[in-house]
């Protein structure tokens, strides 16, 4: 078990989570090509972190790249892409990748992302050092973004979140799961959870998506994610959370009506795409009782939130819809 | 082999197809409930013909409905809708069923048809009988219309085209292909035909969508579709033919730049959606060289139209785009 | 008592309405001004049928113009429209009046009517003789249209049916009712129907907007509506009929699922606006029960429709939501 | 001076104009390819009538066609489309022609379209004997359509009408004039005639365009134009008059608030484009007081209708704006 | 007469109002359940102030708060929503709160706030106390907001502006007046003030609603209001002021072509909804010739601004439109 | 030759263009007026500078105004608009003025910009002396923007690029150029440039349009232009280059696929329009490799950006999509 990102809260804080004090911690142009990071994922790697990146170059091109870390919080980003080398299938086009998950399951990592083929949906690759990467056949048909693994197989099946979209910029969104027992045919599509009445909880009335890998608790999957509110000035993305049945995920137990983080600060609030939180990763640790979630913000720079996760499954359980 | 409907090519005809002279067959009313009866499927069944017919009924809502007939002209289709028994999977949802094509494959008639769970999808079902019913995990998630199964596995795997749609009147829409071990998970999704540049074939700029049962040719598979032009005022549906490769059907060979059926007899351009052409079915006896097509007119009635096998097959590869 | 217009039912006819043999009762072109005539209101008066048309000129602008029948079908309209003199306030702008409905109460004939003030709203007048009228107060704020009043007052206070709108073609539309002391002061606002779930009666799941004057009856006000379904070639209008509570009005008792008379004749079908079936007036007779409804047809012209009053409040009562 | 086409009005017939009693004079397939043939222009050529036509092939690919008549009722269309040579400019793209008018000044026929460079745009050629066909310079930048020419030259230029618009269904659309020494460059544009108010004229609220080439008549330049509504169901065209100041033709002295010829005939209301009226030529012969106005009927078929040229101008000034 | 808050106006400041020098003097996390507090009233009460907030908590559920204050600008808000009580009516629903205005007539303080009653429309209540809250029927059917009473009555009747809207982010709006005789029914609508046009003053092209209660003044009814304006990045709400006839207040005698106040600091321009200056309340001293206005910045927090009475009247004459 | 702004590239530097120090080098409230002052046009004039700025007043009228300068940085803009006196044409309405550009051909400097002319277009007028102007007629009809003139004959004939548009906010937008003989009859117009694929080069994907007057370069034309992408928040505009063929200017030899300056300053991302750099105008001298730009940033403020010009033609040249 390697140290994750810490700080303790700070005092007379009273909301769960709390930011990370230097954040941003990756930079819009933290490689020569960049024009923004963001949206990306980390995990646990050798005794430190690896980490899949969102870097969007300077002519806006959408494309994963490859870092590491011994601290979770100082990265070295690749300044290439990922080339993928054949999965379980014959290359296929990738027009653009973005948004990416990591997960380790069983023997290897496997990575998700926004792909590019015809439309976005969801890619699959797998690597087990970082270096040498091998693409699958995409999951699902066109159009679907924010597709996660759970981190185990579930009734002996992998199984995904998604979220089926449109071609553009979706005014709609609601997370599903579905099941493989090879990675490569996946079926027993069932919907998870929908965005809310906007009388409930408007700040996730217009979609919902999956965000981090679930994390198996207790109580549970918890399933970080973000929501978003169509105002009269554009999207607005903020973060809350879901609880899960361990055995038929499609079951949500507990869901929070409040968000858990929201877009206040100005690197949230300003950016490419401001009034954005979208959280795509997330390190815990049990016994320490620590989480640190990894999110996009205003989809240009990469920051980090921490929060008890005990507090976190609680507040989910108190503040449900 | 059952005789098919047929009807000679009037005198001085010049267009590849002609309709059936006392269309439409089936007339809105035709059952008790119904406010329209259209874009069906019918199979040979026994000595006769047996059909899966999408009948909306006078509260629009959509259903499918089991019919016989001896000629495949004259129907007598059941008053009540198809009831459903769980078949490969516990039984999920249905808020809508329609748009319905069938196929006998190895042992068994399956169907498949647009499937309301959370918007639109491909539902699957089988029977034996046309008494019996059995339905079977939606194949893809949501939104999704025009799931068409292959008469045959290809490569060892079930094949079906479908076109991924979003949750309304979907301005877009590209045809697909994904294969199946069992009929319940699914992958290897392979775009197949988009919808044309305006300039080159603009009744098919819009969106296509499969229509009947592909038919296998010494050319390779013969696909009669839909496709559909956004004019100032509304959709126009239309019917045109693709040969696509016998062994990689995601390989388009040969597609007809003009259409084939357009709307432009009254049944056609008036009804509940005006200027609407659109095939889900075709009988052929390939010995006779006859060719009698199924199609949905104005979203209302039934009607039928005849060609001949290799007049088609020569005029799609004549006037391929 | 007068002898309101009636066909017995054709033989063999099985749905609860039957059209007039020789509809349209009123061509579009019935006075030389005209592009169109339709949605109009029609009502006892003296020995015959008095009315109160919307007629559209050929520059399309929409007004209203009084006119007399002996049989209720056959119509003579003034070639003018109604000039109104100051009601119960100063004279205001009405830039168009369109949709009118009529109704007696208590000592005189009330017309509301969609009166253009800015934008559609509720225009309010009356007379006692359909050569002088007066034009009162609007009831309502723009945007408004489809106000009906009660033939009486509920609770000692007049009551009006409407559905809030928008300015341009509404894709929404539920039916509120509001109280008023004096005909001139407005309140109680309830919401009495809204537009269904496309799942459960899609014919009306767009809009829906009260029809004719209702009708008091044992089981409680009997309300014809539009319904309108948004296909993807444009709004499609039908009538189905409600069941108000006597007293609290705002009370649906029963609703019809499935609609009870549907664009499927020419003159329904085709015209400036193709499928619109829109119902303003009707005639009973409680002691022969008769129902003689008028509507709109396609936007064009003006047709009738009969029925049972009884079979109608039964078939109201059986087929409900 | 050939004679026109003519039939004299029938007996009590009280609008201005009366269709052609054989209508529509040119089928949807009346050449091989065709899809539809509308919107198209004739004009007097030695002893009889040449024309250009719009023909959309059965790939709805819009070309234009030349044909000849002895009549002017009659038509032999060439299957074949007009090829173009280059004229005063190296030779460009054209994606697609349409909506052709064809007026003969000094020594030619000039003929502008609706020219595909890059969007519809105007596109302009000559010829002397309606073989041979030289394309020119387009006159304006993307988007417009209806450039429709001035029989002579007006201060010593050409003049053109036209209607800028957007790259799509373009829901707005005013006249303009714009003037040329040479056909080539194109300046002084000027703002003719716009959209009216809804509660003027709801008929040519949305746009409007010109028509046949303008004739020169004692009280100015008689342009007949379309106008068009947006209902619920679409877009609604018809035909309206304005009279344009002789040597300032951006004045307009008169224009109809009525419409002349609205969709009222089966052929208008119904086919690809249901219920367009749309003039683009118009035969005169001012001795005999005769008008033959050709317009597409219904984007489908080409029809005829007559009215006398003093009535014409006599109800256009009664009935102006 | 209580002090207002004030400030006096900085050197050199050239513009009519200046903000106050520690704004936001409310915090989006003000109260511990709140996202945002904004668009908020005040009035004086007994020694010092009294107000109702606009909060929304963090699941965006909008709801109104009271909240005391010594100064006007340091405030305690209850951390619980105001429960109301039946008025004049039985209770109606209410799905959410938002935007409140307070106004003290004859015996107590009315409260008016957009209410979501299937859609927002304007609510209706009062207090005597700020503790004990009653709520009334709604003004209006829906769909309306910005409803705002006017300090006492108007020829005998309560007399209120609202601005009709439709149930989105409403492209289009402007201000209506209606009175009443009880506080119950509604009538005699007018039209006050509509947006403008673009080139006549674009910061209010799109929308306009009516902000504080109307301070009657030597020259009328000083009305200040919003003004909105669509840009290609959303809509930018700036601040204007009108003055009204005093006897007759649909007649606007003055109205600001330049705004008074737009979104130019950085809390105005970074928010949950950037670039909105959005005034509620405004208290004034005539003696002391002071205003102190409240407004709601980039929908997140609550500022002061300051003016002079009689400038602003003074500028709002002089730079009328 | 005057002595341009400049600032030497900041240490570690590695872009191609940095930023001037001080920017923005004009506020938004510079003249007493102004609401903003952007996307303005600079010329060497005498022994200083001139300049044509466009000064948004308070109501947010968009009109431009003169301006002098000593070093280009710090500027006096007159107080008053340009008032227009009658060039190669009567005068003709000009309902707004914005986004000018400024340039010297042969005997005086040639000013174009969007004229408001029954919606946006090219207007076109000169100045000797920056004290009197002269309007000429517009070039093109209406609907354009972003005309730029080139700074000298091409052929023989002056040349003009522009962005043809829509009457909003124009979702599209290509680059085309015209000739004139005589500044005042334009023609063969040739597409230039369109936007890219999201795919290939995103942040121009959506609409393009030339900025400051090309520079003549061993190379080519070198053209700035700023390209735009629509986020889901909105349009966001940078600034790309492209180099087009010295003697045929429509040939594109080289674009830019990564953009050269995007919105990342604070002054760039917020203001009345967020995330906007609009070059309108460059100074460059070719002997000392100097380049400075002038862009309208957040549609609020005047930045400047510096660069080495034989650095940014080597960077076009060597990223080119």
């Amino acid at each position: 078990m390697n140290l994750i990102p810490w700080q303790d809260k700070p005092n007379n804080w009273k909301d769960i989570l709390w930011r990370y004090s230097a954040n941003p911690i990756i930079d819009r142009y933290a490689i020569p090509s960049s024009n923004s990071i963001f949206n990306s994922a980390v995990v646990e790697y050798k005794d430190g972190f690896a980490g899949v990146f969102r870097c969007d170059n300077k002519a806006v091109q959408m494309n994963i790249f490859a870092g590491f870390s011994k601290d979770g919080i100082h990265w070295d980003i690749n300044h290439d892409p990922i080339q993928m080398k054949a999965g379980n299938t014959q290359m296929i086009d990738s027009d653009y990748k973005y948004d990416p998950r990591v997960v380790f399951i069983e023997d290897r990592y496997w990575i998700t992302w926004c792909n590019g083929y015809h439309g976005p949906t969801i890619g699959i690759g797998y690597t087990f050092d970082f270096k040498e990467f091998f693409q699958c056949e995409n999951a699902f048909l066109p159009f679907n973004r924010n597709g996660v693994l759970f981190p185990k197989k579930i009734n002996g099946k992998y199984a995904m979140l998604s979220r089926p979209s449109d071609n553009g910029h979706t005014p709609f969104g609601d997370i599903y799961i579905s099941y493989s027992p090879d990675m490569k045919y996946w079926g027993e599509h069932r919907c998870v959870m929908k965005a809310t009445n906007f009388e409930d909880s408007a700040w996730q009335c217009t979609k919902v998506g999956a965000g981090p890998i679930p994390i198996l608790t207790n109580d549970g999957w918890l399933m970080l994610y973000h929501g978003v509110i169509n105002t009269c000035n554009g999207f607005r993305y903020a973060m809350g959370a879901a609880i899960l049945d361990e055995h038929q995920p499609d079951i949500v137990k507990y869901r929070t009506q409040p968000y858990l983080l929201g877009p206040s600060e100005l690197y949230e609030q300003i950016g490419d795409v401001p009034n954005v939180v979208f959280p795509c990763a997330a390190l815990h640790d049990s016994e320490e009782d620590k989480l640190a979630i990894y999110y996009g913000a205003a989809d240009t720079v990469v920051a980090l939130v921490f929060g008890r996760l005990s507090e976190v499954i609680q507040f989910t359980k108190e503040n449900s819809l």
